[in-house]
């Protein structure tokens, strides 16, 4: 049942503060059930959370023993099967890296922004592209104001950001990785006949 | 910039908890923030929590002065715009009144629900209705383990779950709404071409 050429990830190194200073945010364990969930929910290779914080990954693997192995998944069985799909690496390149050895081949590795400038994939283009030959397609959210330009030195492209033309750009990363993935995996009805649409 | 045909609804009773019994949810101020944030994003007419509860509203209204009025505003006015398109109200249909008295007309009111069963409008349909005369739709979204009969039966409308077809339909009101929002009023490229699309 698992669509095999999409997965997530979510950095909370390197990434900005607000000031613009490189930093490690903490790991926000809502973040993780609502990634994950939106993960199963389209059938994706499941959801890197990326930290090189000891503290964090002991925080995280306490997390994920409890609704994958322990209480919580046996009350919640749904709830498991999404934390099933969750792995934990201190580096970026280190997801990119096992998504590789499980795929048998180098993901596309796409980073998102909130920013418009410089050079932007369009959701269309990255459809079509998933569409096509090749191994897959790791879609890397940061958390805290953005991934640092480390990370994005890490990934392949960066996809267009979410904005519906309203001059606000600055939803959740649990909205904006929501509204991406159902953009680049989720099915799509036809437009309306007659809508104006561009994009 | 306020597109005028849309707003949402977050309700806290009457939702079902995991037994199937009628409740009232305790308010998660990050779902405030996440809707909220949306609603601006895409340019909606603001946010209705739905909460009877004197000391949730209280607890809100709290939440509301720190980031409208108060420090938090001041220190993130982007935060700051989004909650002022909050309001509260003690039901679902103090929000369709209010929302009827400010858009001049009854809203269409389209509730939300992760099980597929019954009469569903489908997201094409319900764009198109959105793109003809009318008032404006709210958009109504439960906590828990979703809206109660008694709510829907307050509801025009229910809108088809969001499902990619994995046998998983978990999400997060978070996550849910999102997409929901995204797919009702985002502006859409064109399918590229040769896709196979349905829905």
């Amino acid at each position: 049942m698992t669509r095999a050429n999409g997965a997530l990830a979510l950095v909370h190194h390197p990434v900005l503060d607000r000031t613009g200073g490189v930093v490690a945010t903490a790991v926000t364990p809502l973040d993780v059930h609502d990634l994950a969930r939106l993960a199963a929910t389209y059938g994706l290779g499941g959801l890197y959370v990326v930290t090189p914080l000891r503290a964090q990954t002991e925080l995280l693997e306490r997390l994920l023993r409890h609704w994958v192995q322990g209480a919580g998944g046996r009350a919640n069985p749904w709830r498991r099967r999404a934390l099933e799909g969750v792995r934990l690496v201190s580096g970026l390149d280190k997801a990119v890296a096992d998504l590789g050895a499980r795929w048998g081949g180098r993901p596309w590795v796409l980073a998102t922004s909130a920013r418009r400038e410089g050079d932007r994939v369009g959701f269309g283009e990255a459809r079509q592209r998933l569409d096509g030959p090749g191994a897959g397609c790791l879609v890397v959210f940061g958390t805290g104001w953005g991934l640092a330009p480390e990370a994005y030195e890490a990934c392949d492209d960066v996809l267009e950001p979410v904005d519906a033309g309203f001059g606000y750009n600055h939803l959740s990363v649990r909205s904006a990785a929501s509204i991406v993935v159902d953009r680049l995996f989720g099915v799509r009805a036809p437009p309306a006949p007659g809508r104006d649409r561009h994009g």
